[in-house]
């Protein structure tokens, strides 16, 4: 089938799953884990495939060892995959919430409600467990969508879609082609274009391919390139809490994208040997040449500079972060506060580590990922941000005409 | 100057007004309207410019009446101008809401708080009471601008720049270049390319204005391009109803975007003679033909099509609309709700004049404009549009590995 086919199909399902009852919806999720758990020996031996043809690339140089790690499906990673998707279906229905209730007038009523966007696509790289994830999310949304992942996982991704939409089949009253599928290159060169029907881009990937997509596409997309993210210590922070959290914000796990890349240190701080040599002690590497400042490492490297100031600290955020994350360490209330308040990044941290930016942590209970944008979603996305709203008005024969003329006035009551 | 100089300007002034208290904003609108009042006679002059060469140009056949007209400012524009600034210092402080605040755990305390997108791109058209309206709500969001206004009205556009900058100059704590305005085809080039700097563009203007910059940005663009709305009247429609909301909708002011352009009568609605006899009697004109199913007329022209049921009607929609308003008349109130939930538009309407969609009859207080996007804001958009929010995580020296081995649990508690 060829791309514009399966976007207007995409385009129907969202019509269709938009008013679609929440029971509906979660009996098609628990569906998708009974189906997963019924037919995982039948996913392992498809990830077999990925992984013998992973393996030769890896013995070729192609391939790094982390990517095939990312790209072996486990029991564990199975039982996380099953439980994430029931887990979802717990969740509150996203849309239908009602936002404002307002009465205009007598008998003209306003209400907002929340909505789905419509047709989500999705570039992903080689984990496929991303597939179930994000599926149950646009599923729970009433959201269609279009996935496109890693050839390195091409097996895997086709045995977990067929088994999905096997059990979607089974659920009366769900409309076909919620959830699809495409495979090559130019599929993803025809989505980028499709704004026809695509209303929002998510990639969930590594810097080259977020950059890629967001330079080559006018859908809005939802998500971060890059995360560069800092921790000031400032002049008096405590040097125990300094130490733990930036050893916990670069080693916990140094490839995520909200671990520390820049240490920045009041030229005041007492005791900023002490901090060095023990993040050295970590095995951590420290950089402190001007060049390395907008570098996300994903390794336990850290550049570290010396500032004068805590507004120079900011400053330098505001100039290199990538609006990601960034802590301060310090027991000085109103510097923390100027912090919070000036530096423009989605999370904004006290005596806390950067690693929190998760939407597990926040109590999102599931995450699209985390975004860097300055519109509509930013920091760790959950169902929300898969959601718009709609204005329904409900009137009694109302015209603009009598209030324009000033027969009638507005009286703006919220009721709700 | 150049752009990327005034771009650069507006970024910093942005971080800056980002937390300025909402007194000192509210003074600079004041100060605004106070100035905008003390020298309107300068204004006055400046506008009988543009009016003279707009003369020039509507008697040549180069510029429409209607444009001379929009340009034209008297009395009662002034007054309506610095009243709309007066009224949005009035206004909620749109930025620091708290939106959620949670207990992740003891001492670790999450809130999502709103505050302002950073640096907009403003394109407009003739109307020189746009650049008041739009400057005062970026103060009051604590958004920078960047004002781009039509060349008709450049000698207004830059007489009330410089008044409404000099009465900022004399705000104590105002920084500098929050509003600034440029002229040129190559500052709009320039502007859309900007990606580094503006963070959204707002486009008022025409639909070819608006379809050139929705194709040429990577950047956010909030706005619509058409507004192709339908009133749709079903089979047991009240007749009264239907004429009063179609002519209200039709001619109450036929060139706004939210006036009907696409009449759908269910084939059995038994009094479809005499509602489109009724129309004719107010002089609009009947247009049958598929051809005008997605023209927007902008006059007392109307396209009508007979459709076999609701389902069709909202079928009719979903495809030729534009996802601004549409309404359905009827006493069905089953029909009324499937319609108001099927219809993908920012606003679906029940027994009610499409052109209540606005943001002062929604009562926002003020309107940036009317977003027919499916991300971020849609609809009438007012100060909130203006905003986004940020995570401000508290901390007591909390690390992730603490809650990643189990020494510690979230126990994600709302205390807001």
């Amino acid at each position: 089938m060829d791309f514009i086919q399966i976007a207007k199909n995409a385009k129907e399902a969202s019509l269709k799953i938009a008013g679609a009852d929440v029971e509906i919806k979660n009996n098609a999720l628990n569906n998708i884990a009974d189906a997963i758990q019924t037919h995982k020996e039948e996913i392992f031996a498809a990830n077999k495939k990925d992984l013998e043809n992973a393996q030769n690339l890896v013995n070729e140089g192609k391939l790094s060892k982390s990517t095939f790690n990312r790209l072996k499906l486990d029991e564990n990673k199975m039982r996380d995959m099953i439980q994430g998707v029931r887990d979802i279906s717990l969740l509150d229905n996203p849309v239908g919430k009602i936002l404002l209730k307002r009465e205009l007038d007598k008998d003209l009523i306003l209400e907002k409600v929340s909505c789905p966007i419509g047709v989500l696509g999705i570039i992903f790289e080689a984990r496929p467990d991303v597939i179930t994830q994000i599926s149950a999310l646009a599923i729970k949304s009433s959201n269609a969508v279009i996935l496109k992942g890693g050839k390195e996982s091409i097996n895997t991704n086709k045995k977990i879609m067929e088994i999905m939409n096997n059990a979607l089949a089974k659920v009366s009253g769900f409309p076909d082609n919620v959830i699809q599928q495409v495979f090559t290159h130019e599929d993803i060169s025809q989505m980028l274009k499709c704004d026809e029907y695509i209303n929002l881009i998510i990639p969930r990937g590594g810097n080259k391919l977020v950059q890629y997509i967001k330079e080559n596409t006018k859908i809005p997309v939802l998500g971060h390139a890059s995360g560069i993210c800092h921790i000031f210590v400032d002049e008096n922070a405590n040097i125990d809490d300094a130490i733990r959290i930036v050893v916990d914000a670069k080693t916990q796990y140094p490839s995520a994208c909200n671990a520390v890349e820049t240490l920045l240190i009041h030229k005041d701080f007492g005791k900023k040997d002490e901090l060095l040599a023990a993040l050295q002690l970590e095995e951590i590497k420290l950089e402190m040449s001007p060049e390395s400042w907008d570098i996300e490492y994903g390794d336990k490297i850290l550049s570290v500079k010396i500032v004068d100031n805590i507004e120079q600290a900011i400053e330098h955020i505001n100039k290199y972060g990538s609006g990601h994350t960034d802590s301060i360490i310090t027991n000085n209330l109103n510097n923390a506060e100027k912090f919070m308040n000036e530096v423009d990044s989605a999370g904004v941290y006290h005596n806390a580590s950067t690693r929190f930016a998760d939407g597990f942590r926040y109590g999102f209970g599931a995450e699209v990922g985390i975004s860097t944008n300055k519109t509509h979603a930013r920091g760790p996305v959950g169902l929300d941000g898969l959601t718009i709203y709609k204005y329904k008005l409900h009137g009694k024969g109302q015209i603009v005409d009598d209030y324009a003329k000033g027969l009638k006035q507005f009286h703006h009551r919220d009721i709700l």
